[in-house]
């Protein structure tokens, strides 16, 4: 039954070269292909594909093979799960939350505003159920999917005027992804959801008055700041970010059991390593984008009160209209509620603590 | 060369039952020993050990297994290292600043006091250059490390007696791991370093009057709150902690390439994984204690201060003393200030404005 299954997917070739019987039913030559919403140039959202690729070839010794497109070499960055629902690729690379046009609960993969931090939302995913949740949601579209890693809290975008209060929203053209765009709407924003490629032309031309995309050392690469040179921080509707492997259901089915756990282990590697990535360089891109003249502005606190009322009104309305995304949304916040609570006297109290220490020079007695 | 290498490596079993020598050369069968500086009771900390073994064996079909032994089963808690190095086993698991007597520069695997939180943690050794000046050092030793998970900030352990300013602090017999205890003996304290097993006979026969650990979950098992209640936050001499598989340097060496890769990809699955498990199991923890007696308080804020400037001061002691710990310290803590400035403007902030919002309801409008 296994063997047949896994015979039947497509991508699964035969094995080749290895006598014993045995062997070869776990470990057969495979050919993956993996399409990701982004370009090559941004290291650490399509380097996590590089290294889940790396890293299944090495310790399959080259039988497991996953070959990574960038946006747009197959399909379009915003259409990679479709590819996937359908079997274009086996494989794909992408937020989540760009699809909530099919689904608001799509959102749940990557994060909601005013949701979960990394940690939180790793926690949720590995250790409180999420995952079991979303990847029963993501059944109905054919897909499986293996978090891929996270960017840490992302910054509140670029904007080409400086935003003194709620009013200065009104009418502003963004870029914007996910429900964070919802949530401005009913601020007076219009959102736009646009790949990663397509953001900097659409600034330039004066279609979009403002962007958020990422954080500090992607952000620089895409060239916002020459444009729009206000940095607002935090993004509240992207407390955090992980990222999706999404992998066509039957072609999931259809791997060895090996091959399962390679790829598993694999993904849980790669989110580890992607989001020490952005740690890591996240905080010399900022001083370099500063000296560059980018001008850094936290938002303003009317803003952000008014965004959280917007956000938890927005939720109760998607809840009562599809019922997946209530059982996904009080299945977080009940998670995420009990968790803040707790981070508050822990890494919240010491990090706090541990900032206050720097800027206030306690070093000096 | 390659072969011959890994031949004289003990523990490295002949290929068997596999006709190709291509892949054999590759996939030996091996097996080693890991002792763990853990009971199994902790399933945080021991259970990194056993998703490590088990992703281990389910990825080469079984053909490299790694045993796993709880602390005492093989050697005492506090003597995995000396294990490692001098081969009784391949392979431990332990906290790296257990081993601070041998040299002052083993606390920096796993953090010192006031120093980086879990993801600047991993930030400095995955992307900037710490892992590597790390293993430079554990060579002296024999020893090959890779990051084992982390398990987040750590709370400031259980008192018997209410902590109410430095004054309380002296001629407290605490048990505490790491350079903490070197802090915290400048302010009076007399620290003790115990195995996790150790510590709740010493607590209760009276022979310590504080303990820390780590946090909710671990330290509810231990069973401390039942003889100190007083919970304080935060741990500044465990920002987080980061565990370390430490690995006999010969045997590493003796490892085909791909199992090298086999095992550093699986541990930064287990570490993904166990820092998860801790943000998902800690919350619940902590209302349960609390439920059960615990009495949650803040350290006071003359302790907080007074505290970071002994740190500072060992620090340079250390320095001068030591130019290991003054290699690896300069670098950390050039990288620790300019991710604190980004992370009081990324994380942080969202952190705060979450936890605000939670608690001032601004839900309610």
């Amino acid at each position: 039954m296994k063997r047949r299954s896994f015979l039947k997917g497509a991508g699964v070739g035969a094995a080749a070269g290895i006598a014993s019987p045995a062997i070869a039913q776990s470990t057969p030559t495979v050919t993956w292909r993996l399409a990701s919403s982004y370009p090559k140039s941004l290291d650490t959202l399509y380097g996590s594909c590089t290294y889940l690729s790396e890293a299944v070839s090495a310790i399959t010794d080259g039988k497991f093979k996953i070959q990574v497109f960038a946006a747009g070499e197959i399909v379009p960055a915003l259409q990679v799960a479709d590819a996937v629902t359908n079997g274009t690729v086996e494989m794909g690379h992408s937020g989540s939350y760009f699809y909530i046009g099919k689904d608001t609960a799509f959102a749940f993969g990557t994060v909601i505003p005013w949701g979960p931090n990394s940690r939180q939302m790793q926690a949720w995913l590995f250790h409180a159920g999420g995952l079991e949740l979303l990847n029963e949601f993501y059944a109905k579209f054919n897909i499986y999917n293996l978090p891929a890693g996270n960017t840490g809290a992302q910054m509140g975008g670029w904007f080409r005027k400086e935003i003194k209060s709620a009013a200065d929203l009104q009418g502003l053209k963004m870029r914007i992804g996910g429900l964070g765009g919802n949530v401005l709407q009913k601020m007076g924003v219009v959102p736009q959801q646009l790949g990663a490629g397509d953001i900097y032309p659409a600034l330039e031309r004066g279609v979009l008055d403002a962007v958020e995309f990422v954080g500090p050392y992607d952000d620089e690469k895409l060239g916002f700041a020459r444009v729009a040179p206000y940095y607002y921080y935090p993004g509240f509707w992207d407390g955090c970010a992980e990222l999706s492997f999404f992998i066509n259901l039957e072609k999931w089915n259809s791997l060895p059991p090996t091959y399962q756990k390679v790829l598993k282990t694999c993904a849980m590697a790669a989110g580890h390593d992607m989001q020490a990535k952005y740690d890591a360089l996240n905080p010399a891109a900022l001083k370099r984008l500063i000296a560059g003249g980018a001008q850094l502005r936290p938002l303003p606190n009317d803003i952000l009160r008014a965004s959280y009322k917007h956000t938890k009104d927005l939720y109760a309305e998607m809840s009562a209209a599809n019922p997946a995304f209530k059982k996904i949304y009080d299945h977080l916040w009940a998670f995420q509620q009990d968790s803040t609570r707790f981070w508050q006297i822990s890494d919240l109290s010491f990090d706090l603590m541990s900032a206050t220490a720097l800027q206030q020079r306690w070093a000096d007695g």
